[in-house]
């Protein structure tokens, strides 16, 4: 019982941030991310940093993993599972010379992000996401969701991270 | 007058963000870096993500640009100079394989941020600073300031980014 209304709570926290997201006209599907019905949170690109990778190959690219307080504060205590309410956001950059710095440096030898690539989420809700291990899915490309096709790789693409909830990311003190 | 009244508060803000950064004893020699007398910003680990870099070679690292809020408004708002009270935090880690990452994606691609190399500080105030272009600048290992000889090359490395107010970084939108 206690457990059931606590639940209910988060999920109401959840979906209260998911709500405050969503664009002022009715119409708010083209906003929608589909099969987790997730929206860009409002103000993510403020969130504090996890970490940062990069990744090689076709991605080539740059990324910060940010959080809401929740997913921060659950980083930072090693929390496993993360609470409901935490949300994750992984923004990712084209990987690109700076020649610039490679003037400084007098070799070439200087990464950075460049043009915005796209952004995914990891929204847990253990209820509303009881099916996918808690956790909702979304890709977002120019402010933009991407198609059910992409959203279907996230989980099986996740699931080998099992053991620290899903999250790939560790937080860089 | 209205110009040196508002450096006078710029100065203030800056000396107050610098004081609480003090620690509570009154020896506070150790935690000030040489040169600029620059401590270490409370909570700076929390600040707003400016953009992400790596660099090759001996630094072989992965770096986080964070800012104040005074710095990342600049930022966004393509200000130059940046205004008296900019704090730019340069955190940098290890650059690091991931073999749990490179399972997932079938190919050693992956990178992240490995052990904390250490934390350079960028602080404007055009008036304390004023023979340096108004910046001050700071770097800590293991949170405590490194050398003299260290914050001597702080300065000439940055000049050649002198259209930019000596800053390098861009904003990763």
């Amino acid at each position: 019982m206690k457990r059931s209304v606590l639940a209910l709570i988060a999920g109401a926290a959840v979906a209260g941030v998911l709500a405050s997201t969503s664009p002022g006209s009715g119409a708010s599907d083209e906003a929608t991310a589909p099969i987790y019905g997730i929206k860009i949170p409002a103000g993510y690109r403020d969130w504090k940093l996890i970490s940062v990778a990069h990744e090689e190959g076709n991605l080539n690219d740059f990324r910060a993993i940010l959080g809401n307080d929740e997913a921060v504060r659950a980083f930072r205590e090693n929390k496993i599972p993360f609470p409901d309410g935490t949300i994750i956001a992984r923004l990712a950059w084209k990987y690109v010379a700076s020649e610039e710095n490679n003037k400084v440096f007098g070799r070439p030898q200087s990464f950075v992000a460049g043009p915005p690539i796209n952004v995914q989420l990891l929204v847990k809700d253990s209820r509303k996401y009881a099916a996918t291990e808690g956790w909702g899915f979304a890709q977002f490309t120019n402010g933009k969701p991407d198609g059910e096709a992409i959203h279907k790789t996230c989980l099986p693409c996740h699931e080998p991270a099992k053991a620290r909830d899903l999250v790939f990311t560790r937080y860089a003190p």
